[in-house]
């Protein structure tokens, strides 16, 4: 049987394990060229091949239920769930989503694309399944680097109280999230994996025990205890933590042996309870590239096969966000020891590697812990150190209730640095970063801004941490900078909420901000060709709003129209008009940005096209909104 | 020494045991009488007055800093650290807080009011202190049921990770968070509690271990594990545990014993890297009636200290809205055993200790564990089952990411209810239910309801049960309702997104969401008296907004109000600002809700006199922006 004839999972039912390896390769195979013509995730996948297959051989995916954590890994499980023939659309517009998702296969049976929610949300199946009195099985397979975040945690102290809920947790454990893990659960991870698997030593432990004194009836109560960690004694260390907790341990085992790892999970399915089954992978098993240099192939832009190397860009491209970010964090810290970048398990990401190169003292990974991020950081600036919190807009939600209470509250200067903010691509809905604004906008104390450029990016990281008043947090987009010249010497924070004025115009006012500071000129120039003159703000600040500069012109001009790479409800443009209709200047606003639905995965132009967010469609809708209905306002 | 006589806790330097036992019946005694006249949190100071006498007289305060995790066990460190002149104010305006407040005293080094937060404030003051060169101690006091709070769990494996950086985490088992705990981090926590004394068991066994025959210098692989697993045999198993994760475990120690606390602190201090000290309390100690009910004496009312019994209420109340929502909610799930309500270990304070008296296989406490209740919730919604999440509006924002990543993307019908919704009273700041409208709005899919009365509030409840297309969630309030007749039967969920027209005027348009509907008509009845005829409209739905109604009332009419009990930035009067804009209605619109500010502790009376939120201040807020400036209005 080749891959591509695989259109239901259970196909894999009575494949003898030679049969299984040649579909483990051509798994290989297709995921290898899928990634290096279109780009995406290429280690998590490789890595879980063999576990893949293995598990569902043991399953009735009509009915049995596998969660994937993040998802990212789930390019396999996509090739056998009757994906195969459309995975060359991977993470295109309409094409095979990147992640899971639920609405794309009936074998998706939870979405993800953040980390640590798998436990739980098998858990939640498993404890429904019973209520109903049905029987399926509900598995939930987390990397290491996922077992590390809070809400991973909590599960697993819920699902280990519950000795009657079956329910099986596969550890995918390759040492890593995108970057080697860091974190006390990891370290003994590693510790086990060097120990030989539990079932050789209790079977070989066993007879020397028996053999031991001790091990008798009339024990006193210390000699007792002594025999009864006997047993635990057989379990490497980590194991016992699991046991601990109320799981079965099983484990490890070697995720690359298709023969180990069936026998291993349907050793597993006998068991009631919570049971956990430690594998061990290597990210990228079988591209002798990648397996070498795991972070850099954690994900890929389109690449060459034999060489690894990227496909050279048809044109050179301005520095990304993140590089000019990185770059200018590292220069001012390398001048105030007092600077310190905290990610969660993001380094290469948000550009924190560069500061863990050379200033390693002032840079704390914590793992895919945001909340415990953003708590950490919270207790540095109580010291008066000036931590910046480098994370993607979606993932900061994870720190919410930590930004609200122990940060807003208490007014600490900590830095949120959100980067990724606005439309992402590829990535889809669940990194979308949407909601910042809203999220943020409405705590006391916090103060917002966006930078229209990259330069303006290096003028609000000096502005960030020279702000000691209260929290701060800048946004800023995924992608390339405009190339504008960045500076060198003699950065200036710029004024707290004070934006500036780009162009004069008496028709109509455009309040960009941020990523849509530059488009907001462009409209201005197609307006411009309609006989319409706009005034041009770059608005630099959500909050506190320049409403100094704002209202006047408003006032004055009478139109008025905001522009934002974000969410309209509550945003950017509601921050304008509450204060227009604060300050009762009761004038017509149109705000443009992102409606209230979830943004697909796609380029961040095919996103935007469909959000009417182009330039041109952006200068039609302002055409229409004010002055097709007005014709004669054009002549006044 | 008397305990009025302390103004700094390092006047306990030097005391006898005796004299600290003199001071701690003084404390006890305080805080009874403070407690019993003026209501506020029991059991969980009583419980710690030796562990904070211990651990204070282990301290040079001067230096040293004590981050104490929830604050509502810190009555006995606040009447040793110069707060027992003016403890008698505890919980009123401008008195002494129920929680800890950085503002209000040098020895509250961190604030707090939700759980967990202490570990992660505590260690990055240790990583900035070690960072600076510093030299002081940092200690975490944490609970047991808090320290299964994920970010508590996070911050153990980023602690355990650290082994040269100092800090100390004293676990205070009391077997309880409000309730008693569930958990397997607690199953295990309460084992030990069972076992002797850690050190005990180490000297006693130690001679044991030496006459072994395997101790010896040539040992076989495993017998060479077997016999490093011996130190983990001297301690008991959760110690193991946080052994395992890079912690040096001390305990479990009798936490109302001075003199074994004070050498067990003694001890913790001569380590090196992370320490935990596990001290075993009793909730409630020293009071005889609160330490057989631990859960009522958790936080009480003003009661009489002799009975134990609360103090009769000058006149019958109204019952309030949680126990109106439990009544309805266990009435729903007698009939529908889909309904599953979920807690985060708040039974009591949610009412759903009703749900789990009567229905317990359709209850689930998941813990203090936000996080995961969320997401459990939403894999039960994938199976069929209407979870029902009953989360304060504050604590929700621990599970942010979860409602937009694993509920509202997935477009699953949870039911959110948000109990503690708007301005809370005593608890202060970090318990006040502010923001929940602004960061629940912008989430795609999401429908937010709040009901006017306590009547409404049933029918919200079958509204939500009843609504399978996606997410739904309800705010209301703290406290009683109005005392309307509640509905018995024939419960008929409304229509989705409708509002209701209460009163018809044509000078002004009103609209009420929520707790602000009967003040809406209140205030309608004020400007009656003005000659200012008003049309009031109980909104019900914040999204979706009635549009249908509201714009052309708005058009009509032209001057409209809002008015909610929470933020004004992104809330409910900025939907309705949007929708205007949105509609191209161009109205003078005033926002009456809570400003950009936090708001402390106070009577709910006294906080929304501050804010200007009494019918009369509103009334008079209104007369003002749209009638005064323009007296001919009112003569049209």
């Amino acid at each position: 049987m080749h891959l591509s004839e695989i259109t239901h999972p259970n196909q894999l039912h009575g494949l003898s394990i030679r049969q299984l390896q040649q579909i483990a390769s051509q798994i290989r195979e297709k995921h290898l060229q899928t990634v290096a013509t279109s780009g995406g995730h290429l280690g998590p996948g490789l890595g879980v091949v063999e576990l893949t297959l293995a598990l569902y051989q043991t399953l009735d995916l009509d009915c049995d239920k596998v969660i994937w954590d993040v998802g990212h890994q789930a390019y396999p499980h996509k090739l056998i769930t009757d994906r195969y023939h459309n995975f060359n659309t991977l993470r295109q517009k309409d094409g095979v989503a990147g992640y899971l998702k639920r609405c794309e296969s009936k074998f998706d049976h939870f979405g993800a694309g953040h980390a640590s929610t798998s436990i739980s949300a098998a858990l939640g199946m498993a404890l429904a399944r019973d209520m109903k009195g049905e029987k399926f099985k509900a598995v939930a397979v987390i990397g290491d680097g996922a077992l590390t975040g809070g809400m991973a945690l909590e599960a697993i102290n819920h699902a280990g109280h519950l000795p009657k809920t079956n329910l099986l947790v596969v550890l995918n454990d390759n040492e890593m999230s995108i970057s080697p893990n860091v974190g006390a659960i990891s370290r003994h991870l590693n510790k086990m994996r060097l120990s030989p698997p539990v079932q050789f030593i209790s079977d070989n432990i066993k007879e020397q025990v028996k053999q031991l004194p001790f091990v008798g009836d009339s024990l006193s109560p210390e000699l007792g205890r002594l025999r009864e960690g006997m047993k635990r004694l057989a379990v490497p260390k980590v194991g016992a933590v699991f046991e601990e907790l109320g799981f079965t341990y099983i484990g490890p085992v070697d995720g690359h042996n298709l023969e180990e790892l069936i026998a291993t999970f349907q050793q597993a399915h006998q068991h009631t309870g919570p049971v956990l089954v430690h594998v061990s992978t290597i990210k990228g098993k079988g591209y002798a590239i990648a397996e070498q240099d795991q972070v850099g192939y954690h994900a890929q832009s389109p690449f060459n096969l034999t060489s690894g190397k990227a496909n050279p860009s048809t044109k050179p491209k301005p520095p990304g966000y993140s590089k000019v970010f990185a770059h200018a964090l590292v220069k001012l810290a390398e001048n105030n020891p007092k600077i310190i970048g905290i990610t969660a398990a993001m380094a290469t990401g948000t550009g924190l590697d560069k500061l863990q190169a050379k200033l390693p003292n002032q840079y704390i990974d914590v793992g895919i812990a945001e909340q415990h991020a953003v708590t950490l950081a919270a207790g540095l600036a109580c010291e008066g150190m000036r931590p910046v919190v480098a994370i993607y807009s979606t993932f900061l939600q994870r720190g919410y209730d930590q930004i609200v209470h122990d940060v807003c509250i208490q007014k600490l200067p900590v830095f949120f640095c959100l980067d990724r903010a606005g439309i992402v691509g590829a990535d889809g809905p669940t990194h979308q970063g949407m909601y910042d604004i809203s999220y943020l906008r409405c705590l006391p104390n916090m103060v917002l801004m966006a930078p229209k450029d990259e330069a303006e990016l290096q003028r609000m990281i000096v502005t960030g941490v020279n702000y000691t008043d209260g929290p701060i947090a800048m946004r800023y987009p995924r992608g390339n900078g405009y190339g504008v010249p960045l500076m060198e010497e003699g950065w200036e924070p710029l004024p707290i909420g004070k934006a500036e004025i780009l162009r004069h115009g008496d028709d109509i006012l455009l309040l960009g901000y941020g990523s849509m500071v530059y488009p907001s000129m462009q409209v201005a120039e197609i307006l411009s060709e309609h006989g319409i003159q706009a005034t041009v703000v770059n608005a630099r600040f959500a909050k506190p709003l320049d409403t100094e500069l704002i209202l006047p012109l408003a006032k004055q001009i009478g139109r008025v129209v905001t522009l934002e790479e974000g969410c309209l409800i509550g945003g950017f443009g509601s921050a304008v008009a509450e204060a227009l209709l604060d300050a009762d200047v009761v004038v017509p606003v149109k705000r443009i940005g992102v409606p209230d639905i979830l943004v697909d995965h796609a380029e961040p132009d095919e996103s935007k096209a469909d959000l009417g967010l182009t330039t041109p469609q952006m200068a039609e809708q302002i055409l229409n909104a004010f002055f097709s209905r007005q014709p004669s306002v054009l002549n006044s």
